[in-house]
């Protein structure tokens, strides 16, 4: 039900979703008149396919997530996430409130053992490609520990969904050299190097988008900031461009000539193939679509739970972190024998 | 003698600017048979405006800032500083070594009473104008406090500069609500809104490039980051338009006729006009210039270095921490008066 168009986004593009991808069944889930009416409007009736289920409730975009979480019980985004605990969905996807979807998945789902905070990770494009990144404001404040499980978990995600060995992780920094950043970096950096992951190192901002690291680590913090900021450069750079062609009689010829180009340029960026920020590390798999998605930016968000799903990434992520504490432990074990 | 380029950019462009500023005097600083055949080859003899101060060694691009600052007393760079502590100089610009540069001249200039830490500004373009951005890596570990002297120093700067009576300040943030963020910047906050500034709130990374607020604070750690994953942004969209541009033969004909608008674009968007960051907080006047600053963008930097002398910026750091000062003692004096 939620996000900012509500269900006349969700809706269409869901059904739109499932009737290209046979192996993909859709649960709608919210006001039943509401979904009915667009399903109307689309001329879909239900069935074993598109099914519907009901919740009485919906979750503002401003509610604090705290008093969603204790009084809307039967909210379509609790709903939705009951269903995946229940295992009758296999993935949640919601364009609602992000605070209040956190909340309520962690309550709802719970953490993988040995996770301690789910992390929001989304894909952004690079000069050579895509990369991931995480967190992006799950968590403002990470210990070292924090970052080495996004570093695992945001190569596992890597690892399902793009069929990758072994993803290389950059640790987002202010210098490429071990003795900068403040005291969290640095010994996220020696836990990342002793990881057995692919740590590549520290890596700077303009790593980023130059495609250094299959996945790039930071808090949710700095991830924030850094992805809203990369909204805010695009943005500009556009505008003036606009701007350019937009000042006199001769610089609107030139852009009508450039416009093909111009249009590649602006799918190639188009920011709403890379929308669904996969929340990490619960016992489900949960995507939240950007609260402005249109139907084709939402659609980008059910590819990516669909997978999710596909690329056995909850197995994954079990399986890593086991891993994980094995290496970390017997490194422990190690340099006790070495004293 | 810094920067990546050498003496062969800094004394042609700081020559020029002398030129055409006739109330600049230049001294140069350094090895002087490297700069007197830079004078040489341009033909400018040394003169009462344009002086040379002899210094024998050179702070290395990578040499750790606590060796120069032990070793080499007799650097251009620690020369160039102590010139502006004897008052002989009124400003120091440099291209070279950032974390000496800092380390140099809190050493040697010492901070302003009532400011802990100095911090490093750069002025950003924004849709509506520019913004002046505060730390951007100078400080890593900042409390609130150090960022309410930044807002301070950030405002005065820009009045300073701009002549611009109360400039607005935004603390960057992960959302404009106040109870988002990790405590130092919730705290900060609180700060600022005490303290007489004229505090815009909290504001997110797009907001930078918006033109939200006449200057934007941050932690050092944040603030690089922020600056550096614009710079990827950029390269990264500039890479694709030219590619997009290069595709075929209409493409390349297209861009052809779309060149004068893609070079307004270019010289619009040159990174080299905002060259040169301000250390701001110290007992004078230092400015940082890119380690690979062209001509164009040295002089850029100098131009930053005189502004800032004529618009009398260190009285103002001085009187407004004062102003601060007494304006913080006064709200808790009231703050007792009311319990």
């Amino acid at each position: 039900m939620g996000g900012d168009h509500g269900p006349h986004v969700t809706v269409p593009s869901a059904v739109e979703y499932a009737l290209d991808d046979p192996e993909i069944d859709v649960i709608l889930v919210g006001i039943p008149a509401a979904i009915e009416a667009e399903l109307h409007a689309l001329n879909k009736p239900l069935g074993t396919r598109i099914r519907m289920h009901a919740a009485s409730e919906v979750v503002g975009m401003d509610e604090p997530p705290a008093l969603a979480l204790r009084n809307k019980k039967d909210s379509s985004m609790r709903v939705a996430i009951n269903l995946v605990k229940s295992g009758e969905a296999q993935a949640c996807i919601s364009a609602g409130n992000t605070g209040a979807l956190l909340a309520t998945s962690r309550f709802v789902l719970k953490t993988i053992p040995g996770i301690d905070r789910p992390a929001l990770a989304v894909v952004l494009p690079t000069i050579t490609g895509h990369t991931y990144i995480l967190d992006l404001g799950a968590n403002v404040n990470c210990t070292a520990e924090h970052l080495l499980q996004f570093g695992m978990m945001g190569a596992t995600l890597v690892a399902s969904v793009e069929n990758k060995k072994s993803p290389s992780i950059g640790l987002l920094n202010i210098g490429e050299e071990d003795i900068k950043g403040n005291e969290v970096v640095k010994q996220a950096a020696e836990l990342l190097r002793e990881s057995g992951l692919n740590f590549y190192g520290n890596i700077e901002g303009d790593d980023i988008y130059k495609g250094t690291t299959d996945v790039v680590v930071c808090d949710g913090f700095v991830g924030n900031v850094a992805l809203k900021t990369s909204e805010g450069v695009a943005q500009m750079l556009a505008t003036f461009l606009r701007q350019e062609f937009k000042r006199n009689f001769l610089t609107r010829f030139a852009g009508l000539v450039a416009l093909p180009v111009i249009n590649a340029f602006k799918r190639r960026v188009d920011h709403r193939q890379y929308n669904g920020a996969s929340l990490l590390g619960l016992r489900g798999i949960v995507i939240k679509s950007h609260g402005s998605a249109d139907k084709q930016a939402f659609s980008a968000a059910i590819k990516r739970a669909a997978e999710e799903v596909r690329g056995g990434m909850l197995r994954h992520i079990s399986e890593h972190i086991a891993e994980l504490q094995h290496h970390v432990k017997k490194n422990k074990l190690n340099s006790v024998t070495a004293e």
